[in-house]
Protein backbone atom coordinates (compact mmCIF):
# COMPACT_ATOMS: atom_id res chain seq x y z
CA UNK A 1 0.00 0.00 0.00
CA UNK A 2 1.52 3.45 -0.83
CA UNK A 3 0.90 4.91 2.72
CA UNK A 4 2.38 3.61 5.53
CA UNK A 5 1.89 4.73 8.88
CA UNK A 6 4.45 3.60 11.52
CA UNK A 7 2.47 3.93 15.13
CA UNK A 8 2.03 2.61 18.83
CA UNK A 9 -1.61 2.74 19.66
CA UNK A 10 0.07 3.71 23.23
CA UNK A 11 1.41 6.75 21.88
CA UNK A 12 -1.03 9.88 22.06
CA UNK A 13 0.31 11.14 18.29
CA UNK A 14 0.22 7.95 16.69
CA UNK A 15 -3.54 7.84 17.75
CA UNK A 16 -4.10 11.11 16.18
CA UNK A 17 -2.51 10.09 13.03
CA UNK A 18 -4.31 6.43 12.82
CA UNK A 19 -7.65 8.08 13.49
CA UNK A 20 -7.50 10.91 10.89
CA UNK A 21 -6.45 8.13 8.29
CA UNK A 22 -9.45 6.26 9.18
CA UNK A 23 -12.32 9.15 9.50
CA UNK A 24 -10.95 10.46 6.15
CA UNK A 25 -11.43 6.84 4.74
CA UNK A 26 -7.79 7.21 3.62
CA UNK A 27 -6.15 4.24 2.49
CA UNK A 28 -2.87 3.14 4.35
CA UNK A 29 -1.18 0.30 5.83
CA UNK A 30 -0.74 0.51 9.90
CA UNK A 31 3.00 -0.48 10.74
CA UNK A 32 3.13 -1.28 14.55
CA UNK A 33 6.42 -0.22 16.17
CA UNK A 34 6.24 -1.14 19.93
CA UNK A 35 7.91 1.13 22.12
CA UNK A 36 7.50 -0.98 25.14
CA UNK A 37 9.81 -3.41 22.92
CA UNK A 38 11.89 -1.00 22.29
CA UNK A 39 11.40 -1.00 18.25
CA UNK A 40 11.47 2.20 17.52
CA UNK A 41 15.42 1.56 18.26
CA UNK A 42 15.80 -0.78 15.70
CA UNK A 43 17.94 -0.12 12.77
CA UNK A 44 15.66 -0.13 10.18
CA UNK A 45 12.88 2.12 11.62
CA UNK A 46 15.88 5.05 11.95
CA UNK A 47 16.07 4.29 8.31
CA UNK A 48 11.64 5.95 8.55
CA UNK A 49 12.87 7.97 11.43
CA UNK A 50 16.21 9.19 12.09
CA UNK A 51 14.70 10.72 15.64
CA UNK A 52 13.51 7.45 16.45
CA UNK A 53 10.01 8.03 17.59
CA UNK A 54 6.94 7.43 16.81
CA UNK A 55 4.47 8.36 14.52
CA UNK A 56 6.49 8.37 10.84
CA UNK A 57 4.56 8.04 7.39
CA UNK A 58 6.29 6.71 4.54
CA UNK A 59 4.01 8.38 1.26
CA UNK A 60 5.60 6.47 -1.87
CA UNK A 61 9.61 7.74 -1.51
CA UNK A 62 8.31 10.54 0.93
CA UNK A 63 9.22 9.88 4.59
CA UNK A 64 7.91 12.53 7.46
CA UNK A 65 7.95 12.47 11.26
CA UNK A 66 6.34 14.83 13.23
CA UNK A 67 2.53 14.30 14.21
CA UNK A 68 1.60 17.88 13.48
CA UNK A 69 3.37 17.81 10.16
CA UNK A 70 2.17 14.38 9.02
CA UNK A 71 -1.61 15.47 9.86
CA UNK A 72 -1.10 18.80 8.37
CA UNK A 73 0.55 16.36 5.00
CA UNK A 74 -1.99 14.08 4.93
CA UNK A 75 -4.88 17.32 5.11
CA UNK A 76 -2.99 18.95 2.02
CA UNK A 77 -1.48 15.80 -0.32
CA UNK A 78 -5.12 13.80 0.09
CA UNK A 79 -7.64 15.08 -2.14
CA UNK A 80 -11.62 14.55 -0.02
CA UNK A 81 -10.06 15.44 3.12
CA UNK A 82 -12.35 17.93 4.27
CA UNK A 83 -12.27 21.51 4.62
CA UNK A 84 -12.56 21.62 8.35
CA UNK A 85 -10.10 19.36 9.05
CA UNK A 86 -7.11 21.72 7.87
CA UNK A 87 -8.99 24.74 6.11
CA UNK A 88 -7.74 25.96 2.70
CA UNK A 89 -8.61 29.76 4.30
CA UNK A 90 -5.40 31.52 5.48
CA UNK A 91 -6.46 33.41 8.48
CA UNK A 92 -8.58 30.19 9.87
CA UNK A 93 -5.51 27.41 8.84
CA UNK A 94 -2.90 30.14 10.87
CA UNK A 95 -5.51 29.98 14.23
CA UNK A 96 -4.74 26.54 13.79
CA UNK A 97 -0.88 26.36 13.40
CA UNK A 98 -1.34 29.17 16.49
CA UNK A 99 -2.70 26.29 18.63
CA UNK A 100 -0.66 23.47 17.98
CA UNK A 101 2.44 25.44 18.16
CA UNK A 102 1.03 26.42 21.44
CA UNK A 103 0.52 22.77 22.29
CA UNK A 104 4.01 21.57 22.10
CA UNK A 105 5.22 23.94 25.15
CA UNK A 106 1.85 23.56 27.05
CA UNK A 107 -0.48 20.99 27.27
CA UNK A 108 2.13 18.05 25.67
CA UNK A 109 4.96 19.18 27.68
CA UNK A 110 2.79 19.47 30.77
CA UNK A 111 0.74 15.82 30.28
CA UNK A 112 4.36 13.68 29.16
CA UNK A 113 6.21 15.48 31.84
CA UNK A 114 3.24 14.53 34.39
CA UNK A 115 1.84 11.34 32.65
CA UNK A 116 5.72 9.75 32.05
CA UNK A 117 6.90 10.27 35.68
CA UNK A 118 3.41 8.83 37.10
CA UNK A 119 3.43 5.55 35.59
CA UNK A 120 4.74 5.21 31.60
CA UNK A 121 8.41 5.59 32.59
CA UNK A 122 8.46 2.22 34.30
CA UNK A 123 7.55 0.59 30.61
CA UNK A 124 11.03 2.12 29.44
CA UNK A 125 12.92 0.64 32.96
CA UNK A 126 13.12 4.26 34.37
CA UNK A 127 12.23 5.27 37.73
CA UNK A 128 9.41 7.43 38.91
CA UNK A 129 10.31 10.88 39.25
CA UNK A 130 7.51 12.65 41.75
CA UNK A 131 9.62 15.98 41.31
CA UNK A 132 9.13 16.09 37.84
CA UNK A 133 5.77 14.59 37.89
CA UNK A 134 4.48 17.56 40.21
CA UNK A 135 6.09 19.93 37.62
CA UNK A 136 4.58 18.45 35.09
CA UNK A 137 0.74 18.49 36.54
CA UNK A 138 1.43 22.07 37.09
CA UNK A 139 1.79 22.83 33.57
CA UNK A 140 -0.81 20.14 32.71
CA UNK A 141 -3.56 22.15 34.78
CA UNK A 142 -2.63 26.03 33.56
CA UNK A 143 -3.12 24.29 29.71
CA UNK A 144 -6.02 22.77 30.39
CA UNK A 145 -7.04 26.14 32.23
CA UNK A 146 -6.17 28.10 28.77
CA UNK A 147 -8.09 25.33 26.49
CA UNK A 148 -11.68 25.59 28.86
CA UNK A 149 -11.17 29.62 28.93
CA UNK A 150 -9.64 30.77 25.56
CA UNK A 151 -9.40 28.03 22.73
CA UNK A 152 -13.04 26.78 23.73
CA UNK A 153 -14.67 30.16 24.70
CA UNK A 154 -16.62 30.17 21.99
CA UNK A 155 -17.16 25.73 21.59
CA UNK A 156 -17.92 23.26 20.74
CA UNK A 157 -14.77 22.65 19.12
CA UNK A 158 -11.43 24.56 19.46
CA UNK A 159 -11.28 28.52 17.98
CA UNK A 160 -14.93 28.17 18.35
CA UNK A 161 -15.32 25.75 15.03
CA UNK A 162 -18.47 23.98 14.57
CA UNK A 163 -16.62 20.89 13.31
CA UNK A 164 -13.11 19.21 14.41
CA UNK A 165 -9.60 20.62 13.11
CA UNK A 166 -6.76 18.33 13.32
CA UNK A 167 -5.91 20.26 16.31
CA UNK A 168 -9.17 19.22 17.99
CA UNK A 169 -8.03 15.51 17.32
CA UNK A 170 -3.99 15.75 18.27
CA UNK A 171 -4.89 17.59 21.73
CA UNK A 172 -8.05 15.48 22.38
CA UNK A 173 -5.63 12.18 22.03
CA UNK A 174 -2.54 14.11 23.90
CA UNK A 175 -5.20 13.86 27.30
CA UNK A 176 -6.65 10.42 26.71
CA UNK A 177 -3.04 9.50 27.83
CA UNK A 178 -4.23 10.25 31.49
CA UNK A 179 -5.72 6.96 31.12
CA UNK A 180 -2.72 6.03 32.27
CA UNK A 181 -3.25 7.76 35.19
CA UNK A 182 -5.17 6.16 38.66
CA UNK A 183 -9.20 6.98 38.26
CA UNK A 184 -8.38 9.37 41.24
CA UNK A 185 -5.66 11.53 39.67
CA UNK A 186 -7.00 11.61 36.59
CA UNK A 187 -11.00 12.99 37.66
CA UNK A 188 -8.95 15.46 40.26
CA UNK A 189 -7.14 17.10 37.54
CA UNK A 190 -9.84 16.63 34.51
CA UNK A 191 -13.38 17.38 36.75
CA UNK A 192 -13.21 20.60 37.03
CA UNK A 193 -12.59 21.09 33.11
CA UNK A 194 -16.10 21.33 32.48
CA UNK A 195 -15.96 22.48 28.46
CA UNK A 196 -12.83 20.51 28.27
CA UNK A 197 -14.59 16.72 29.18
CA UNK A 198 -17.62 17.96 26.64
CA UNK A 199 -15.12 18.70 23.87
CA UNK A 200 -13.63 15.48 24.27
CA UNK A 201 -16.97 13.72 23.91
CA UNK A 202 -17.83 15.94 20.93
CA UNK A 203 -14.32 15.17 19.66
CA UNK A 204 -15.18 11.48 19.98
CA UNK A 205 -18.14 11.57 18.59
CA UNK A 206 -17.24 13.39 15.81
CA UNK A 207 -14.68 10.77 14.08
CA UNK A 208 -16.82 7.75 15.94
CA UNK A 209 -16.53 4.47 15.44
CA UNK A 210 -12.52 5.57 15.00
CA UNK A 211 -11.69 6.85 18.20
CA UNK A 212 -12.89 4.09 19.92
CA UNK A 213 -11.71 1.71 18.30
CA UNK A 214 -8.04 3.02 18.01
CA UNK A 215 -8.34 3.51 21.89
CA UNK A 216 -10.18 0.20 22.33
CA UNK A 217 -6.16 -1.10 22.29
CA UNK A 218 -5.13 0.91 24.97
CA UNK A 219 -6.68 -0.87 28.25
CA UNK A 220 -4.81 -4.12 27.93
CA UNK A 221 -1.07 -2.34 27.78
CA UNK A 222 -2.49 0.73 30.54
CA UNK A 223 -3.57 -2.78 32.59
CA UNK A 224 0.03 -4.50 32.40
CA UNK A 225 1.21 -1.46 33.34
CA UNK A 226 -0.79 -0.49 36.40
CA UNK A 227 0.56 -4.09 37.79
CA UNK A 228 3.87 -3.01 37.27
CA UNK A 229 3.42 0.09 39.23
CA UNK A 230 1.73 -1.51 42.60
CA UNK A 231 4.49 -4.29 42.07
CA UNK A 232 7.33 -1.54 42.00
CA UNK A 233 5.41 0.33 44.83
CA UNK A 234 5.14 -2.74 46.63
CA UNK A 235 8.74 -3.27 46.42
CA UNK A 236 9.99 0.13 47.50
CA UNK A 237 7.53 0.24 50.74
CA UNK A 238 8.83 -3.30 51.82
CA UNK A 239 12.66 -2.28 51.12
CA UNK A 240 11.79 0.90 53.57
CA UNK A 241 10.76 -1.61 56.50
CA UNK B 1 -0.44 50.51 9.21
CA UNK B 2 -2.35 47.76 8.22
CA UNK B 3 0.31 45.28 9.70
CA UNK B 4 1.62 45.90 13.07
CA UNK B 5 4.29 43.53 14.59
CA UNK B 6 4.07 43.39 18.50
CA UNK B 7 7.97 42.45 19.17
CA UNK B 8 10.70 42.88 21.84
CA UNK B 9 14.27 42.76 19.54
CA UNK B 10 15.89 40.70 22.90
CA UNK B 11 13.38 38.04 21.90
CA UNK B 12 14.66 35.55 19.31
CA UNK B 13 11.00 34.76 17.65
CA UNK B 14 10.50 38.29 17.75
CA UNK B 15 13.92 39.00 16.02
CA UNK B 16 12.98 36.56 13.60
CA UNK B 17 9.86 38.21 12.40
CA UNK B 18 10.95 41.52 11.99
CA UNK B 19 13.90 40.06 9.53
CA UNK B 20 11.02 37.82 7.52
CA UNK B 21 8.93 41.01 6.83
CA UNK B 22 11.65 42.89 6.46
CA UNK B 23 13.68 41.22 3.90
CA UNK B 24 10.30 40.71 1.98
CA UNK B 25 9.21 43.76 2.01
CA UNK B 26 6.00 43.55 3.92
CA UNK B 27 4.81 47.26 4.96
CA UNK B 28 4.69 47.17 8.94
CA UNK B 29 4.73 49.32 11.94
CA UNK B 30 7.04 47.46 15.12
CA UNK B 31 5.25 48.44 18.20
CA UNK B 32 7.77 47.97 20.68
CA UNK B 33 7.17 45.85 23.71
CA UNK B 34 9.62 45.80 26.39
CA UNK B 35 9.62 42.28 28.49
CA UNK B 36 11.82 43.81 30.98
CA UNK B 37 9.84 46.66 31.78
CA UNK B 38 7.16 44.05 32.09
CA UNK B 39 4.71 45.97 29.26
CA UNK B 40 3.73 42.47 28.28
CA UNK B 41 1.68 42.31 31.44
CA UNK B 42 -0.40 45.72 30.28
CA UNK B 43 -3.99 44.97 29.63
CA UNK B 44 -3.67 46.37 26.47
CA UNK B 45 -1.62 44.20 25.32
CA UNK B 46 -3.65 41.03 26.50
CA UNK B 47 -6.08 41.79 24.40
CA UNK B 48 -3.81 41.92 21.57
CA UNK B 49 -2.31 38.50 23.20
CA UNK B 50 -4.24 36.80 26.21
CA UNK B 51 -0.62 34.82 26.51
CA UNK B 52 0.88 37.84 27.43
CA UNK B 53 3.95 36.78 24.89
CA UNK B 54 5.75 38.79 21.96
CA UNK B 55 5.69 38.29 19.28
CA UNK B 56 1.93 39.17 18.44
CA UNK B 57 0.47 40.55 15.33
CA UNK B 58 -2.22 42.23 14.26
CA UNK B 59 -3.15 42.82 10.32
CA UNK B 60 -6.35 44.54 9.94
CA UNK B 61 -9.20 42.91 12.55
CA UNK B 62 -7.10 39.92 12.74
CA UNK B 63 -4.52 38.98 15.17
CA UNK B 64 -2.74 35.81 15.86
CA UNK B 65 0.46 35.10 18.49
CA UNK B 66 3.00 31.82 18.43
CA UNK B 67 5.85 32.84 15.62
CA UNK B 68 5.82 30.16 13.56
CA UNK B 69 2.14 30.63 12.72
CA UNK B 70 2.82 33.91 12.39
CA UNK B 71 5.76 33.30 10.10
CA UNK B 72 3.97 31.15 8.09
CA UNK B 73 0.39 32.98 7.96
CA UNK B 74 2.68 36.45 6.45
CA UNK B 75 4.43 34.13 3.85
CA UNK B 76 1.19 32.94 2.53
CA UNK B 77 -1.35 36.17 2.71
CA UNK B 78 1.12 38.44 1.69
CA UNK B 79 2.02 38.20 -1.89
CA UNK B 80 5.80 38.31 -3.33
CA UNK B 81 7.09 35.93 -0.93
CA UNK B 82 9.65 34.29 -2.09
CA UNK B 83 8.56 30.60 -2.47
CA UNK B 84 11.77 29.23 -1.04
CA UNK B 85 10.82 30.81 2.31
CA UNK B 86 7.80 28.41 2.62
CA UNK B 87 7.22 26.71 -0.46
CA UNK B 88 3.80 26.36 -2.33
CA UNK B 89 5.09 22.46 -2.83
CA UNK B 90 3.32 20.23 -0.21
CA UNK B 91 6.14 18.19 0.37
CA UNK B 92 8.79 20.73 1.07
CA UNK B 93 6.14 22.03 2.91
CA UNK B 94 5.91 20.01 5.27
CA UNK B 95 9.72 18.93 5.31
CA UNK B 96 9.39 22.31 6.57
CA UNK B 97 6.62 22.21 9.33
CA UNK B 98 8.58 19.22 10.84
CA UNK B 99 11.42 21.48 11.69
CA UNK B 100 9.59 23.99 13.05
CA UNK B 101 7.65 20.93 14.97
CA UNK B 102 10.85 19.69 15.97
CA UNK B 103 12.13 23.32 17.22
CA UNK B 104 9.62 23.26 19.68
CA UNK B 105 10.85 20.61 22.26
CA UNK B 106 14.45 20.65 21.36
CA UNK B 107 16.04 23.51 19.85
CA UNK B 108 13.94 26.12 21.36
CA UNK B 109 13.56 23.92 24.69
CA UNK B 110 17.00 23.92 25.62
CA UNK B 111 18.26 26.89 24.37
CA UNK B 112 15.67 28.90 26.54
CA UNK B 113 16.12 26.73 29.30
CA UNK B 114 20.45 27.48 29.24
CA UNK B 115 20.20 30.93 28.60
CA UNK B 116 17.18 32.09 30.79
CA UNK B 117 19.15 29.51 33.77
CA UNK B 118 22.82 31.16 32.88
CA UNK B 119 21.59 35.33 32.68
CA UNK B 120 18.55 36.11 30.92
CA UNK B 121 16.33 34.67 34.45
CA UNK B 122 18.12 38.07 36.16
CA UNK B 123 15.72 40.30 33.87
CA UNK B 124 12.56 39.02 35.33
CA UNK B 125 13.86 39.63 38.98
CA UNK B 126 14.48 35.60 39.25
CA UNK B 127 17.37 33.53 40.71
CA UNK B 128 19.12 31.78 38.38
CA UNK B 129 19.20 27.95 38.78
CA UNK B 130 22.46 25.94 37.78
CA UNK B 131 20.21 22.16 37.28
CA UNK B 132 17.82 23.70 35.27
CA UNK B 133 21.00 25.71 32.91
CA UNK B 134 22.86 22.40 32.76
CA UNK B 135 19.73 20.48 31.92
CA UNK B 136 18.86 23.04 29.36
CA UNK B 137 22.57 22.89 28.00
CA UNK B 138 22.50 19.19 27.50
CA UNK B 139 19.51 19.50 24.99
CA UNK B 140 20.85 22.56 23.10
CA UNK B 141 24.11 20.56 22.44
CA UNK B 142 22.37 17.12 21.54
CA UNK B 143 19.97 19.72 19.07
CA UNK B 144 22.76 21.67 17.30
CA UNK B 145 24.31 18.25 16.52
CA UNK B 146 20.77 16.92 15.21
CA UNK B 147 21.24 20.33 12.84
CA UNK B 148 24.77 19.53 12.55
CA UNK B 149 24.34 15.45 11.01
CA UNK B 150 20.79 15.52 10.21
CA UNK B 151 18.82 18.91 9.18
CA UNK B 152 22.30 20.49 7.35
CA UNK B 153 23.53 17.07 6.12
CA UNK B 154 23.00 18.44 2.85
CA UNK B 155 23.44 22.35 3.10
CA UNK B 156 23.62 24.89 2.66
CA UNK B 157 20.46 25.56 4.18
CA UNK B 158 18.33 22.96 6.27
CA UNK B 159 16.70 20.54 4.78
CA UNK B 160 19.41 20.90 1.67
CA UNK B 161 17.56 23.89 0.60
CA UNK B 162 19.61 26.29 -1.34
CA UNK B 163 18.20 29.05 -0.30
CA UNK B 164 16.57 29.91 3.37
CA UNK B 165 12.72 29.32 4.77
CA UNK B 166 11.42 30.14 7.51
CA UNK B 167 12.69 27.47 9.47
CA UNK B 168 16.39 28.64 9.08
CA UNK B 169 15.16 32.20 10.27
CA UNK B 170 13.41 30.57 13.06
CA UNK B 171 16.14 28.65 14.22
CA UNK B 172 19.08 30.56 13.50
CA UNK B 173 17.80 33.59 15.66
CA UNK B 174 16.97 30.81 18.38
CA UNK B 175 21.12 30.67 18.37
CA UNK B 176 22.03 34.13 18.13
CA UNK B 177 20.12 34.37 21.64
CA UNK B 178 23.54 32.79 23.12
CA UNK B 179 24.88 36.33 22.73
CA UNK B 180 23.48 36.97 26.45
CA UNK B 181 26.13 34.01 27.53
CA UNK B 182 29.79 34.88 28.34
CA UNK B 183 31.96 34.50 25.19
CA UNK B 184 33.96 31.39 26.39
CA UNK B 185 30.09 29.53 27.62
CA UNK B 186 29.21 30.55 23.61
CA UNK B 187 32.64 29.40 22.35
CA UNK B 188 32.57 26.15 24.25
CA UNK B 189 28.45 25.39 22.88
CA UNK B 190 29.66 26.69 19.00
CA UNK B 191 32.55 25.86 18.14
CA UNK B 192 32.30 22.37 17.84
CA UNK B 193 29.58 22.93 15.15
CA UNK B 194 31.00 24.39 11.82
CA UNK B 195 28.39 23.47 9.65
CA UNK B 196 25.73 25.31 12.04
CA UNK B 197 28.70 28.16 12.35
CA UNK B 198 28.86 28.19 8.51
CA UNK B 199 24.93 28.41 8.39
CA UNK B 200 24.06 31.07 10.84
CA UNK B 201 26.85 33.24 8.25
CA UNK B 202 24.75 32.12 5.17
CA UNK B 203 21.34 33.03 6.86
CA UNK B 204 22.88 36.29 8.16
CA UNK B 205 24.08 36.94 4.46
CA UNK B 206 21.20 35.86 2.69
CA UNK B 207 18.82 38.30 5.17
CA UNK B 208 21.32 40.85 4.88
CA UNK B 209 21.12 44.15 6.22
CA UNK B 210 18.13 43.24 8.21
CA UNK B 211 19.33 40.26 10.03
CA UNK B 212 22.44 43.16 11.51
CA UNK B 213 20.04 45.94 11.44
CA UNK B 214 17.68 43.95 14.01
CA UNK B 215 19.93 42.11 15.91
CA UNK B 216 22.58 45.44 16.15
CA UNK B 217 19.85 46.10 19.21
CA UNK B 218 20.77 44.08 21.53
CA UNK B 219 24.60 44.66 22.74
CA UNK B 220 23.35 47.12 25.26
CA UNK B 221 20.19 45.07 26.92
CA UNK B 222 23.28 42.35 27.15
CA UNK B 223 25.73 44.82 28.68
CA UNK B 224 23.24 45.98 31.03
CA UNK B 225 22.23 42.10 31.76
CA UNK B 226 26.50 40.56 32.37
CA UNK B 227 26.75 43.74 34.90
CA UNK B 228 23.61 42.57 36.50
CA UNK B 229 25.45 39.27 36.74
CA UNK B 230 28.42 40.48 37.79
CA UNK B 231 26.50 42.50 40.90
CA UNK B 232 24.71 39.28 41.75
CA UNK B 233 27.84 37.09 41.23
CA UNK B 234 29.65 39.54 43.29
CA UNK B 235 26.77 39.98 45.82
CA UNK B 236 26.71 36.50 46.52
CA UNK B 237 30.55 35.68 47.03
CA UNK B 238 30.30 38.39 49.42
CA UNK B 239 27.85 36.79 51.54
CA UNK B 240 29.59 33.56 51.52
CA UNK B 241 33.00 35.47 53.15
Amino acid sequence: MELKVYADRMSQPSRAILIFCKANGLEFEEVPIQLAKKQHHSPEFAEINPMKQVPAIVHGDFKLFESHAILIYLASAFPGVADHWYPADARKRAKIHSVLDWHHSNLRRGSVGYIFNNTIALAFGLPLNPKAEAEGEKLLLASLSTIESLWLEDGPFLLGNSKPSIADLSLVCEITQLEFADEKDRERILSPHKKVLKWMEDTKKASAPYFEEIHSSMPPGIAQLKALKAQVISQLSASKH
